[in-house]
């Protein structure tokens, strides 16, 4: 039995997936919440629909990593420590460095914090979970599954911004893009849904959740994407603003009376996209709703949801002279089927089209007509079993 | 006999054409450069190659009207001031005040200097031109032509940023475009040019100057443009950036040690674009030269000023589900033909193409072949005799 555990450490949370490999399914899954407080949430599900929930404290990952460990052999989901060969750590965070997954030492460790300049919360908290597991189960393969890698091979046209040069060769001031986890996974997938090599396909994946992403995939390599140096740029998200001009962000500081930049860039971040202009949810299915009982700043919220999607997937058109395949995943992709039906309908010049009833679903499918020009497809995202398949692709 | 004259006023400066209307000839043109100064420079010129220039104090706006008048006079290109009937005043920010050009009045005046918190240097100097023209030809037609009335008709879901929805109705944060009567020209001229009414055309136009901007023309009406609250947004330009992600502003001010968000903004419009990415220059002619000599910076460069026009064609092919025509105009639309051809060799999926031979030219021409599925064309533009038709249309 080969067991791998999937690692999505935060600052103050660990969330976690146990699967059987190579199998590729599910055992357990859980999370650690409030990591650091007298009163920390620790949740695990298994088996069918078994729940283990305690409230305890939890003082830092270490103790998460312990007391998880612990319990996975206390609740008889695995006989003993030796059954998990692999653990794989997701970091937001990988810069120019990590084209690929890595395995964990030591040294990189300390590239993963040196990264934080990139991603300040995340690349720590992933830092110190790394660390934790390396302590509590040191023999076994760890892997480091970076958000970035897989956009590290776009062209020097896509990822340079149009600023001085030397704020690239000084500061490393480029694209870096994120969900690359999620991207290569639905890419590969759609490939092997359609039945063609992935290396004669020009895909589109539209990672649709709270945060959101689309990217140009040619012949299975990422060509660009959609967010930029940070998570904030690209499309309308949850609370954060997508692409605005730069203007206007000394125009809205002046008008705000805000003389620190980053406090209005936690704007952007926070408090603006669906959020902001809808003022009632970062939640889709909120949006909808409030759209739906005749909310006129709901309604132009998911407008411009759509609008920037299908620009982005316009534009990747343009990029890849070409497309044969869009994919929906995460939150929104998978489960709104308003989403892809209003996204795609303006697109049918490109040779785009839904399958009304094809689309009234929430699991993979193929969901435009047979013999569409260009194909469309749901696939529910999976980065933990893309994580263990990392995991045994570099095992030593 | 009628003639009409078309002003740019700027800080400094006032550029101006003087036309014979309705014939659309122009008679004469010329510039005062350092209005203000001991030294200030004024040029007409006129006839076949004739040219008159003089160094010599003009201290205001007023002084270089009244000179520019008298001298027109003197120089008998007009055999008094009585043949001009009709003045036009190019200006920047129209905001969502001027949805049209409008008659000069008092009234007119007042709000585009009010306006001018959206273009501070701009149109607080074309006021100043309109005043000096009240002032010393009180009778005649004025009209003011807003850069921005063109872009009017986006709807909101283009318009709008992903920002909270106060921002927009407190301080009117929105997407203004600019280049509008550029866009409105050369669109016009490209359905007269393919025999088809305007209003059954969706074209997309490309103004590529030192600054430059795209527009989504669908039916006669611009739908969605690619500058933004300001002209910073959008494309790769000679010094200004285009699109970044708002996060690089407060990465890069940190880096840099700069704490005055002005100042940042001030090298995003003045230091970056194809000057800051190539080292070499703000003028696609030497960009052009470095990168055939082997510069690297200045290779890139040209790859992203393609690229960032490929993208913004294929974003507004999506936005108006089709195209039936792309219009290239402005210094280095018309007079780059490399840039025509590179931008369109990209997008044949999208069923464009170049006549090289056709492609060979500066002038009016359809440059794709014979049947193209989408018409490419290049039109060199005439904001001043757009002007002068505003006059005329407008006129009491």
């Amino acid at each position: 039995m080969s067991k791998s555990i999937a690692i999505n450490a935060g600052s103050s949370s660990l969330k976690f997936q146990l699967l059987e490999m190579p199998e590729e399914t599910v055992v357990a899954k859980g999370l650690v919440e409030r990591i650091g407080m007298e009163d920390a949430i620790f949740t695990i599900s298994y088996g069918e629909d078994q729940e283990y929930k305690v409230v305890e404290p939890i003082l830092n990952h270490e103790v998460a990593v312990e007391k998880l460990l612990e319990q996975l052999v206390a609740l008889e989901i695995i006989a003993s420590f030796d059954e998990i060969t692999g653990v794989g750590h997701r970091v937001v965070a990988g810069g120019e460095l990590f084209k690929d997954s890595a395995l964990v030492d030591d040294e990189v460790i300390k590239q993963v914090e040196e990264l934080a300049e990139f991603a300040p919360l995340h690349n720590k908290a992933e830092a110190i979970g790394m660390k934790a597991f390396k302590k509590v189960l040191p023999d076994i393969t760890s892997v480091a599954v970076f958000d970035t890698s897989f956009h590290t091979s776009m062209p020097k046209k896509a990822y340079l911004y149009s600023v001085p040069m030397e704020y690239y060769t000084e500061f490393k001031a480029r694209k870096y893009g994120a969900h690359g986890t999620s991207h290569r996974f639905v890419a590969r997938r759609a490939a092997e849904m359609l039945g063609k090599p992935l290396e004669e396909l020009k895909i589109i994946t539209c990672h649709l959740g709270n945060g959101a992403s689309i990217t140009a995939v040619d012949g299975g390599k990422s060509v660009d994407t959609s967010m930029g140096f940070s998570p904030l740029a690209g499309l309308t998200m949850g609370t954060r603003c997508g692409d605005i001009d730069a203007s206007l962000v000394g125009f809205l500081m002046n008008k705000l009376n805000i003389t620190d930049i980053n406090e209005f860039v936690d704007i952007l971040n926070h408090k603006s996209g669906l959020l902001g202009l809808s003022g009632v949810s970062s939640d889709m299915r909120d949006v909808e709703t409030a759209a739906a009982e005749g909310n006129e700043d709901a309604q132009v919220a998911l407008e411009i949801f759509v609008d920037r999607v299908q620009k982005y997937i316009g534009q990747y058109v343009a990029v890849m002279n070409g497309v044969d395949a869009i994919v929906f995943t995460a939150g929104i992709g998978e489960n709104s089927k308003e989403t892809r039906r209003d996204v795609i309908n303006g697109l049918t010049w490109f040779g785009c089209a839904i399958d009304e009833e094809r689309n009234n679903t929430r699991k993979e499918a193929i969901i435009s007509p047979e013999g569409a020009k260009v194909a469309v497809l749901n696939i529910p995202t999976n980065e933990e079993v893309e994580i263990a398949r990392d995991i045994e692709r570099l095992r030593k």
